[in-house]
């Protein structure tokens, strides 16, 4: 059995430690790391200051004149905090959590915030763990919301159904912060019981609460802040963030890769007044666009292209998401705070050279550090990698001759169209055969509908991230390819294919939960826009995204007709039509 | 045996609470109060805002167009949020906790933060239990930071001796904040384990930990601040305050009786930089300074004629003090905060009017509500009235024919000066035999020293509020009044005395450990200012406090001479000359 710590054993370690910091602070010892004549960013008094920065023990312990056992030249260079993305869903970057760190690292992003929305309504509270386990000690210190809302909507199946009980224990994990969005606005507005005893339950362990409720005014924004929501991340323009803010709630202005509010909301960070109530999200960071555009450096470099004062971007970038989840040992360049540091050859372009976490030099020059993976328990390994339950799929099961609703896709957006019905695929008229198949506990559900406006010609389009159930979703023009589709995202525990009369076109495996895979980003983005263009050959237009517009088709929250695993459903009326 | 509530039950119970707070937002029943037309300071945005205010469950929940059970008004007056004092010693005010709320509710007072560290020195944790209990489900929220320097100083023989694991287990307490202020910032900066491991032990709670480092800097104030300790309130210039806020500190701006820093730091609220991280505190309040000139309302209104922002003002007043604290759920006016309001004529004069208290009336316009002090234990109300533990004293205690240090009192000042040697009284060139007697632990230590600048010409004067041991401090021109004034501080369980030839000319009795009153502030501010005369008929000049510059005499961490119950002490030396 190994060492068991008293609490008395605990404070002495830490004095230990404590001692070691102000001896060097004080001068009587050697830094671990100076960084020498470094231009840094004073969040706190909005300068630009010159000075040594000396590191001991992971933290920032001295600015003034220091010497330390390693010492790295600065002159040219400017040191920002460690980089903060206060709203993110890891799993929408299609990586594992340590590919996904080693893709942000890069960026300068030292802390996130994830919300496992994803994983958790396909895995329940195991995903929770399992994303927990597979954020252990990586140089990205990723921090948990709990889900709130899983499932999403009770037209859907997922893999769960958590209520208060079920989230209550995750709160007191050290590195949980709160609640992640709460979606069902409606439900807090109208005090009903489940939502509510979530927001509830963490405030009773002191934690955060997340928000989600676009356009909401009035009365109903007051009650849904009233009932303890602290912040919002779906403010699309300034109105609406105003309002929000005068009401007490932080703004986490969302650049991500499908909802980009960042020009609509630019004033908040241009006027002084609530700037220091704002901080910076993606909320959803697919691969492509992580690999090009980059992260929150590139939300600062398009803030400042905006007009945005650099320093003011860079606070809003790391002090002001620490202080709001209570994070107050990041965020600055200060004593005692984290050595987490991004540094940047200007504040205009943000190119991030050199990233530090905790002391640690982490990425330099194009060269990210070795990233050891957390060890993960093998039962939450294992679960995470069998999370499909459906039988072997016959194309008799997507037989249909009866008048199903038909959804018509808007180019460039999620919200979708009501287009009628039809009973039979014709690839002349764009109508195509869609199908949701329940794959969490073998029901044998499928729903059937059609869909408008994706221009498949021939085969079938299948994924396993379709939000928020992340069931299984296929587009055919045969019902043969479909279920050749379907069945081979099972044998591949999850991810996307491409098929034409039973041949394999393109595929991305995603086998952790049917919605990332183990691989690294750039091999997955890889296979994505192999997989990409193979839909574009079968007549998907290219003004849509094959996948991404697809995994949107179930989701019962946005208006106008959706799919479920029961059939199409008018998501105004909340009736299956 | 009473009911046992269940982590479920608690839940359900603020579940209903919640539910009702929200009904009362949406509009769907009635607030239990509503301020009409109420113009009130939205600190978010810096603005007035003129709309209704709804409250129930003592919560601020809406802000609109309400209707309530009980409407008020609002009409030509404006709404603060309650008032915060980041940092004082409640027992410098002389009266008793519930005494004290009644004093400072009428000056729109709602939260305090207070440092027992003058009951602590007398009472060890006894006295930290006797003023959490002394201040329970008072009107005004009474916070705590942990006196961290008990005894002050190794010279002084206090009543207590507290190490980390003396205070470790108040750090869980829900009304405790953190560590109080580090004056002992040699000892941080030298890194030793007794005051660092105090800090540690705060951190390893998540709680903060409150600075006093007056004019540190560089090395030294690295050093300090990388040891964990987030605020200073002893800057006595913008330099000082400057060089702390760039390192991370925040700023308790301090306007109280004896320091005043207001006017030294104006520019810190008037400049737009960094006045978020700073806050008002009155660190120490005596009662004639409460009766004539208030509490916070008082600094806001001093802040403003100096030429800070209204606003502004309001946002330091209330705002950046509950987020340090991280008392998030006040501060403001906005839904989910606590429905505390200071409502004053105007934002020039703050003339507060009517005051809230969580929804509660608990002042109008010259009335305070009725105030049910708080249920005691009995063994600490016993333990705080029976702190005197010496013997009785006889004149000839007080002989002495040895050459002694003077000790010369400088007019307007609490350092003090060497003044050569006395082995007599001498009334006609000012010098006077001083004694301080250990009242702890009936040691029967008497330190004898001799006393020039006080102006007394016969009888003694003597107090038990002495810094920061609270021993008897007893000035005199015979030996035979100066031990009938010390007898009879122990008979009134402390306080203060005046006496001649055997009568005594005034008293204040002073039996909550011989600090505090049980009275009401009127009334022992009237017995102080009737003593105060009676010492100056005895010849203590004008230009001084005679009580107030007395308890200084024996803190030997204030420069150049002390007295203690050893003997004369030199504080640059630390030796008894």
């Amino acid at each position: 059995m190994g060492y068991k710590e008293t609490w008395s054993g605990k404070i002495n370690r830490k004095l230990i430690k404590k001692q070691h910091i102000i001896d060097v602070a004080a001068g009587r010892c050697k830094a671990d790391l100076v960084l020498k004549n470094a231009t840094y960013v004073n969040v706190f008094s909005a300068e630009l200051e010159t000075q040594d920065i000396a590191v001991a023990e992971g933290l920032i312990v001295g600015l003034g004149s220091y010497e330390g056992i390693q010492e790295v030249d600065m002159t040219g260079k400017i040191v920002c905090p460690g980089f903060i993305d206060s709203h993110i869903h890891l799993e929408s970057s299609l990586v594992s959590p340590v590919e996904f760190a080693r893709a942000v690292i890069p960026h300068g992003t030292t802390t996130v915030i994830t919300d496992p929305h994803e994983i958790t309504n396909v895995m329940g509270t195991d995903g929770i763990d399992y994303m927990l386990a597979a954020t252990e000690e990586l140089p990205v210190d990723v921090r948990f919301m709990i889900p709130s809302c899983v499932p999403a909507s009770a037209l859907d199946e997922s893999g769960a159904n958590l209520d208060y009980r079920d989230i209550d224990s995750f709160f007191t994990h050290p590195r949980v912060q709160g609640l992640a969005e709460m979606m069902n606005y409606p439900g807090i507005i109208a005090a009903s019981a489940e939502p509510v005893s979530k927001i509830v339950t963490s405030q009773a362990h002191h934690k955060k609460i997340d928000g989600h409720a676009p356009g909401i005014r009035d009365k109903d924004l007051n009650a849904y802040i009233s009932a303890g929501v602290y912040s919002d991340h779906e403010c699309a323009d300034l109105e609406d963030a105003m309002a929000k803010l005068r009401l007490g709630q932080f703004i986490m202005i969302r650049e991500g890769t499908a909802a980009r509010n960042l020009e609509a909301l630019i004033d908040l960070i241009k006027s002084e007044r609530m700037f220091d109530r704002c901080m910076f999200c993606t909320d959803d960071k697919h691969p492509n666009d992580l690999l090009e555009k980059g992260h929150i450096d590139y939300i600062c470099r398009q803030a400042v292209a905006l007009g945005a004062d650099p320093i003011r971007t860079v606070q809003v970038a790391c002090l002001h998401a620490a202080r709001y989840f209570l994070l107050n040992n990041r965020g600055a360049i200060a004593p005692g705070y984290l050595a987490d540091f991004a540094i940047v050859e200007d504040l205009k372009d943000f190119h991030v050279v050199t990233v530090y976490k905790k002391g640690e030099l982490v990425y330099h020059d194009g060269q990210v550090a070795k990233i050891a993976a957390p060890v993960i328990p093998p039962h939450l390994e294992s679960a995470a990698h069998n999370t499909f339950h459906l039988p072997v799929l016959t194309p008799a099961m997507f037989e249909n001759h009866r008048q199903r609703g038909v959804i018509g896709m808007i180019p460039g957006q999620i919200i979708t169209e009501d287009r009628g019905y039809a009973n039979s695929v014709d690839t002349q008229k764009d109508i195509l055969k869609m199908a949701v198949i329940e794959r969490h506990k073998n029901t044998g559900h499928i729903g059937i509908g059609y869909l408008n406006g994706y221009g498949l010609k021939a085969g079938a389009v299948a994924t396993s991230v379709s939000h928020d159930s992340h069931n299984i979703i296929c587009v055919g023009a045969t019902d043969t390819d479909m279920a050749f589709a379907a069945n081979r995202i099972a044998e591949n525990h999850g991810g996307i294919v491409v098929v034409k009369d039973g041949r394999i076109l393109a595929e991305l495996p995603l086998e952790i939960a049917g919605l990332m895979s183990d691989k690294p980003l750039a091999e997955v983005n890889d296979l994505l826009e192999t997989a990409k263009e193979a839909a574009y050959t079968l007549g998907v237009g290219k003004e849509i995204d094959p996948f991404m517009t697809l995994s949107f088709m179930s989701l019962p929250v946005i208006p106008t007709v959706r799919l479920t695993t029961r059939g199409v459903v008018d998501v105004i009326t909340q009736q299956y039509i």
